[in-house]
């Protein structure tokens, strides 16, 4: 279950992600403007811009799954030195290519497995409270602010977009 | 699990939620401005405001609930007449008082339960599916739509506020 909501869940919601991007590219692109000015946009003075927020989600589900499974030090490195729309596509499908290294097997023991938070003056978490109190809120915290930042500009986003593919009974 | 990543973790959001709108009432007092300013407001021109976005909220949350445990029909009806925050304030309440009917019982079917789709076509999902790529997604939405609103407005609200108490290891 872990496995589920985590892991895939997060891969799925970054290529929803993804695709919200290429809309932006496309907004940007018929209305003649660089798209650097999308990325550098946030609601707030004191908020995380768009390209921010957009590397914020990629370390959410990259450091939750490592954590979560117990392999913190698997998860591969980024620079936080992005800024433009490719680059963000290249960073998503890096952190979709990890995730895809797990299996539900490596989340057997996450339920009770102790999480340290280094930068949470090393506070502890059982593994189901850090799962369900913390990546799940921040992922989709992060991608729905992704998505309302652009909203507010004028991109063509709606839920769907953000839902992704629903998984019907055929 | 299906009863933490829905009912509890939903009750606990729909917490933070109403710690969130306590916050724009204290700002809208500060201000002497009419809270209603607020609760209409809005990111983009055809985006649900601040009122609906919270009344959305407590809906994923109850009808989530209830469908995932097979009791659609125990959900108390809400007639989305709410125009100030004192009345959001008791739906929310009336909400985590329905949620709190719930045990982990209720859920031990979810899985495999056959959920319809009223408003989709009729189309079916698994109780899984609908949790995790329907029910989860759209509540932190709404959540976070409605912070993002309030942030936007000037209102001084942060992460902490919408991720609420962490349970840390003590």
């Amino acid at each position: 279950m872990f496995y589920d909501i985590t892991v895939v869940q997060a891969s799925k919601m970054l290529g929803n992600l993804k695709s919200i991007l290429e809309k932006a590219a496309v907004f940007a692109e018929d209305k003649k403007i660089d798209p650097e000015v999308l990325l550098t946009s946030r609601l707030a003075p004191d908020q995380f811009p768009l390209v921010r927020q957009v590397q914020v989600c990629c370390d959410t589900a990259k450091l939750g799954a490592a954590r979560l499974a117990g392999k913190a030090d698997s998860a591969p490195k980024h620079e936080d030195s992005e800024t433009t729309l490719e680059e963000l596509y290249l960073r998503i499908a890096a952190v979709q290519d990890y995730l895809a290294t797990f299996t539900e097997a490596d989340f057997t023991d996450t339920a009770s497995r102790v999480i340290n938070l280094p930068w949470r003056n090393d506070k502890q978490m059982l593994g189901s409270a850090f799962a369900i109190n913390f990546v799940i809120p921040n992922l989709y915290f992060h991608v729905t602010t992704a998505y309302a930042i652009l909203r507010h500009n004028g991109v063509d986003v709606g839920k769907l977009d953000y839902l992704g593919a629903i998984p019907y009974i055929e």
